[in-house]
């Protein structure tokens, strides 16, 4: 809570490997939470969304904002350095006591990667950054989990990555509060700008009173121009916080955030339990067996373990 | 068991929508499964895999083999329809009593898609089918779970999609048996295949005595070559099936398997009962309140939880 960046460092790692004694510090920091904006930026690798998060960082920072980044990434030893690569940009900011940026990487622990995400936002929160950015790469079941801790979600897309329809992966379009078009100097942008907006239009469910925009960012390198988009996507995600606010949207996405900790923590604290029983009475063994030589089938397996561990 | 097609359909269809009279038929023919030999295709969207599906299905059939293929979809409301129209071409088999194609797209199930995955392999399984392919779209947690039901795993790549080691994504690469560069006939087909081959050579871990082959198809529309270059694909799907089952690892294939449905069955089990009664007695709403408001925290709810309903 003093903002001491090893500690937290070593916190978030902790949760990352599910080390038992972190919870209790997770459990005192709770109390503490709840004042940050949190801002989800997700979309399919190589669309530039460690670039725009940097940009982000430059630019709440110059209105006078702390930032935490946590850049989610899914473990692989082949494209583990490749992604942490692409961050050595926001090392520029390493030197700012107001920034604090750490890669997550989760080894398919109990309660998902969602968990050990919500617990670190949590440890951010609690040393007082104003804004939270989570990054992650792709936009499947286990991403759209991840942004369900966010209170405001961005889409990132890029022109000329195959079919756009294609591209928007399932599942994101309908949680996405704004659109960016990155790399918008490329060809396509254009078209998938209309793509996007025509999408919308049709789109059956929408919240009510907030329409997505869709903000274009332009090559990096045309400095001065990018700073000026970046500052227009500020402005849109300060008026979608302000939105949320004023229209109670906002404490549903808390509410929404609060079901998902508690799923997290509630499958974990279960599902670890059983687990250890099962191991360590050699049952688990027992039950595989029997699966392999289709003596029983797994609902049945499953309905006797209810019988036995619950009350 | 006799093939019945629409009685197979409606099955995988109650899986899907996880229908609790579902549970018994599955259960009894589970003891009729463990025949077939599963292909599991993954890749990015656009990477082609339904015409590497369709054109497997072709040539698995040419040699006498019945085929069963489940392609698995992300629910979307924009993208489900862009999807399933890529599987339009494989409806050219929809006439032959040895294919049976079906989409699934399941909408987060307690268990999981990869559960639902499980079960409809089984329905397919039980149905006699020799080969079932499962395809799906993305290469995240989510897909590589569903890549734990296969015996033999094929990651789709193509050239020109961003930078390959970004593409190739978290997890798959470790777990890929073959290896299949799509619309090979593009310009950087020969750099991917390099590209693939160097961090195969890099791997740290390797599958002892099988080194993952890197295939080529070229364009659909080169009939003649397609057919010849799917017909190696196929030689190389039977070769690794007969390695896996000459060292042993065919049954290790089988427990991983067994694993991910026992996990499957009581993690929908165990938390299906938790809920429902958490929701019965009104004391989930409770619960989160109390998150929202910061009385208590995700940990020590899970805790409680425990208590109160594990022996």
């Amino acid at each position: 809570m003093s903002g001491d960046v090893r500690v937290a460092s070593r916190l978030i790692r902790d949760i990352e490997d599910d080390i038992p004694e972190a919870v209790s510090t997770i459990k005192d920091l709770y109390a503490y939470t709840g004042n940050a904006h949190v801002v989800g930026i997700t979309g399919s690798p190589g669309a530039g969304k460690s670039t725009l998060t940097d940009g982000l960082i430059a630019a709440f920072r110059k209105i006078g904002k702390t930032v935490g980044v946590l850049a989610v990434d899914p473990t692989s030893p082949f494209t583990g350095g490749a992604i942490l690569g692409d961050r050595v940009r926001m090392q520029r900011h390493v030197l700012d006591q107001g920034v604090f940026v750490r890669s997550m990487a989760t080894r398919g622990a109990l309660g998902g990667l969602s968990k050990a995400v919500g617990d670190s936002i949590n440890v951010l929160d609690s040393m007082g950054k104003d804004i939270i950015i989570i990054e992650t790469v792709g936009a499947g079941q286990q991403e759209v989990d991840i942004m369900n801790h966010a209170h405001t979600i961005i889409l990132v897309l890029v022109p000329g990555m195959g079919d756009a329809v294609q591209t928007i992966k399932a599942g994101i379009m309908e949680i996405a509060d704004i659109f960016v078009i990155n790399k918008a100097d490329r060809s396509g942008a254009d078209r998938l700008f209309q793509e996007i907006n025509i999408m919308l239009d049709m789109a059956l469910v929408q919240t009510i009173g907030w329409r997505p925009p869709v903000n274009k960012i332009g090559n990096i390198n045309d400095e001065k121009n990018f700073v000026l988009e970046i500052g227009k996507l500020v402005e849109k995600i300060i008026e979608h916080r302000n939105f949320m606010a004023d229209s109670g949207l906002l404490d549903e996405r808390k509410r929404r955030r609060a079901v998902c900790e508690l799923r997290g923590a509630l499958e974990a604290c279960i599902l670890e339990h059983i687990y250890r029983d099962l191991i360590n009475d050699g049952s688990l063994e027992q039950m595989i067996e029997k699966l392999i030589n289709r003596d029983s089938d797994p609902h049945t397996i499953g309905e006797q373990i209810v019988i036995k561990y619950l009350k």
